[in-house]
């Protein structure tokens, strides 16, 4: 553990050269022009003006560059945490208000915090809790939400909520105020948009331009239909006709400051602040790793947890909102060739070169580009092939991902993903609290012990030998418990019963306790209680017990020695009738 | 499935004979005796008038014996329960008021309809999340504060709240108040009953009183003190010296009636009400089983959650309060011969009688010595021994248990266990989130493959072979994923990797997701991924998947095949240098 570990600047900075740096260059040029309109409309997402946006592409990139350990990770604004961002902040004030905007800081300044400190503690074990079918419903979900969010935006109409239900209320209920220009705006920059994504690069091959030439202009496509409806903005006059343009925006840069802290709003936003910490971190991480694979590079989820956080902290100070590493985003960086984190501080001097020479055009850009905008980036998200995996797969994870992606269309972004995590957590424990267990004889010839219930095998009348399949810890101790008790209830000539343990990877207390009442229970009825095949592991924690010096029987390296050694121990006693192996089944 | 299954009262009510009928009225009259004065003073303990505690004595075991499976299982107040039901209502209604009472019945009734409800739907897995940690530093806290809130009432003092910082505050700044006849009394209860309990068997057993006779006489001995007490009440006035009395009681039997329901009372009842049905149930079940197993009898947890739903609807309906299985009481009712839950029936015709017969009596009756009562009662709760057998057999056990312990101490019952189970399901994931896995290889001349870092064992150049030792799901998916890349990305020459699958119970989606990231990164790597020994309803589940449809190489029965399946292969090609075993340390 040295100082790269937690400035891995040092590192690769050390290693920097000409080649690097062009590759980096080239990358950011690319990644620019592709976030400068997303910046704008996620703001906008989030409810807030669209040059905070652009305030949440500088810093935080060069935070990122000097503590991340991904090379082609690009942090910024996206389309998801714009959402919960959105719906955190927006029980706390109104849109638009100085509060809101506030707000958002201090969103971004805990969640920074959070995620700084859960990466010093090495805590990035949390985000497992978000398991696969949560995060797919939760991002579908959320997909479906920010896309009706926009339909308003489209339409030229006010829209409310940040769950299904009341947004399609208030779009229904709005449907009166539609303003023409405003609709065809938008009907244009959608169709531009997906024209531009899925047949321009055709298109342009047909005229023979080269296909490295024909991919950047696709991905500055967005920009193309900012500067297009822009000039449709100032030639038609679209503002005097009532489409909603983006208005009078601060020129330059924002100013450092700190947020204002207070502690009734950082009391109201610590769960969203966790919430979209973790989410975040895991749509980063997820995608760092993907990309990081392709080149045998190495990521510390840690670190990137420091990384994250520094992000954030410094999109609190810089004016911005919470941030994280873009999926999209992050690809075009890869496959653009970025070969450091310094892509990402290029460009962060990209979007400051932009903030300082755009912002007096945005004036006059129509809110429906941005709409437009993101309705297009967010369609990726959508993705109900989950749901028919996950049903043939299994069940239980349907369960998960239909819970979580009603939850959260329903109820809404934070209700939705904490009832999705609390369900997965339950439908796991619940599946572990009825382990596969099964009473097991002798395979004749063999030393080997197999199901009675699938195997032909030998048994020894008076011993029942159970084998389970899962480690014992409370979600199943008491299962344990019914499953040997009435299994010896129901068999009266019993005298030994044989636990064998060869699946069991722990015992935890709760488990100890049962093996307990197990012993003692068996003990009132005369039968002996024996282990076999226990794991090293477990044997250690085991051999200091009150359970172990009391047991009964004896604890046996294999199934074969402890039935031998319980006929053996028979022979020697005066047992009425020698006992036989007998066929079962 | 038939209806004796949820009227046990069919099934033994049709082998009910002479004899079974004299153990049970036996039974009865000693568990009378010993439930009238804990019937007053647990209702004490839950704020309401000691009468209510007989009432919650009568048609609660009538209702337990209709539906009830235990023979021995003593249905009524329990002290647990009773401090839950304090700090439940105490939130919504002052002690003393007709409210507070009345939110006490629809305490009952919610809590009732729960446990009913989880009956019905075979929900008593949910008991499961009770780990014996959580459960014994919930039991162990609670009996401390118990014991503290009883403190004020042997002082002849005020005390406030239910967890220890406001109780010790309340005792502390108001001990100026200290009655001292009131502390007499108290005094002389708690010597008298701690002597009859540890001392008054021996004693009489000097003088020659049979074994027997003496026993009842211990458990008739706080009837005793409570008489002794309201003589020394009336033969001193001690009410016009300010010891506070029980007084006036309404004669006779409560009258039926339907709680109120008020939907806002149901719903900040409803978290509490699910608490305390829940830990009613574990108290309850315990003991059941416990008492069951030495009689070879049989308990269906199931039908217990809808036997003791019927008690606490009863008790509702029968103006008491939530009630349970005690443990003390139950031991009782076994060991003075209770045959069938019919025992519980006659025990309620005898509460009935003392109601009808005591409540005149008891104006005069100190309710210093229902304090003494109750702290000698929940003595036997505390039980710090736990916190030591953890700390020995696993520090994540121990820190369940303290986190329960400091927790319900310090803030309460509900937020206690709340963050007790919440602790333990994080400590359980956190565990199983970093599997024991290890390195493989083959043990020299055998089929046996084993860890390289703890056997002498040969590997093969290029090939990989891990071993996990646990189901793979969303809590350990990622670290599969971190494991298996960082050693591929740390072996150069690495051409094959091999998951070794034997103590794979499960793989769920997250898993599956996993796997297939694990398997593309290989692929970029050009690392072959192979399984073995995967279990066969792993296998039934994976056999249908993309993954294994894509899976860049094989599955195999055992390990020893896929080691040879792989060099077979490289012989077959033109390798350029033949592999070989190599022994590893």
């Amino acid at each position: 553990m040295n100082i790269k570990t937690y400035l891995p600047i040092l590192d690769w900075g050390s290693r920097y050269n000409r080649q690097t740096l062009t590759s980096d260059l080239i990358a950011a040029i690319i990644v620019t022009i592709m976030l400068i309109p997303q910046s704008l409309a996620y703001a906008l997402l989030a409810g807030l003006p669209p040059e905070v946006g652009l305030y949440a592409s500088i810093l935080p990139l060069i935070a990122y560059a000097i503590f991340g350990t991904s090379s082609a990770l690009a942090v910024g604004p996206v389309a998801v945490v714009s959402l919960m961002t959105a719906a955190a902040v927006g029980r706390l004030a109104a849109e638009g208000t100085a509060d809101y905007a506030s707000a958002a800081i201090v969103l971004a300044m805990l969640s920074g915090a959070m995620l700084a400190l859960m990466g010093l503690f090495r805590l990035g074990f949390i985000a497992n809790f978000l398991s696969h079918p949560v995060i797919s419903g939760f991002i579908t979900a959320s997909g479906i939400i920010i896309a009706t969010s926009q339909i308003g935006g489209l339409l030229g109409i006010k829209t409310e909520g940040h769950a299904m239900p009341e947004l399609v209320m208030s779009i229904v209920g709005n449907l009166g105020q539609v303003n023409l220009y405003t609709l065809a705006v938008g009907v244009v920059a959608v169709a531009l948009l997906l024209w531009i994504r899925l047949d321009l690069k055709n298109w342009l091959g047909r005229f023979g331009v080269p296909k490295g030439v024909a991919t950047i202009l696709v991905r500055a496509g967005p920009v193309l239909v900012v500067f297009l409806t822009m000039a449709w903005s100032v030639g038609m006059d679209l503002g005097a006709r009532g489409v909603s343009l983006v208005g009078q925006v601060p020129q330059g840069l924002p100013m450092l400051s700190l947020p204002s802290f207070n502690l009734d709003t950082i009391q109201q936003l610590a769960v969203p602040a966790l919430i979209i910490s973790i989410v975040g971190f895991v749509e980063s991480i997820s995608v760092a790793q993907t990309l990081a694979a392709k080149r045998r590079e190495r990521i510390s989820p840690n670190q990137e947890l420091i990384g994250l956080g520094a992000s954030n902290i410094a999109a609190a100070v810089g004016g911005g909102y919470p941030v994280t590493g873009g999926f999209a985003r992050s690809v075009v960086n890869f496959d653009a060739g970025a070969a450091t984190p310094a892509a990402g501080a290029f460009t962060a001097i990209g979007i400051a070169g932009a903030t300082l020479l755009l912002t007096p055009f945005l004036a006059i850009l129509p809110k429906a580009t941005l709409s437009a905008t993101i309705v297009i980036a967010v369609l990726t998200l959508v993705d109900f092939s989950i749901l028919k995996r996950a049903w043939s797969y299994s069940k239980a994870d349907f369960a998960a991902v239909a819970f979580t992606l009603a939850g959260t269309l329903l109820l809404g972004v934070e209700v939705g993903i904490s009832l999705g995590v609390g369900a997965s957590i339950l439908i796991f424990l619940y599946r572990s609290s009825q382990p596969h267990a099964a009473i097991v004889g002798q395979v004749p010839g063999t030393e080997h012990f197999r199901n009675i219930l699938r195997h032909k095998v030998d048994t020894v009348p008076g011993v029942l030998s159970i084998r389970v399949d899962e480690s014992l810890y409370f979600a199943n101790a008491r299962y344990l418990e019914d499953l040997v008790i009435n299994q010896a209830t129901a068999n009266p000539g019993l005298t030994d019963v044989v636990l064998m343990c060869s699946a069991v990877n722990t015992i935890d207390m709760s488990a100890l306790e049962s093996l307990e009442a197990i012993e003692h229970r068996l003990e009132d009825l005369g039968v002996r209680l024996h282990l076999s095949e226990v794991k090293g592991p477990v044997m250690d924690k085991l051999k200091d017990t009150e359970f172990l010096a009391h047991l009964s029987g004896s604890v046996h390296l294999s199934q074969h020695q402890a039935i031998s050694a319980i006929l053996d121990e028979r022979d020697s006693s005066s047992s009425p009738a020698s006992p036989a192996l007998r066929p079962v089944q």
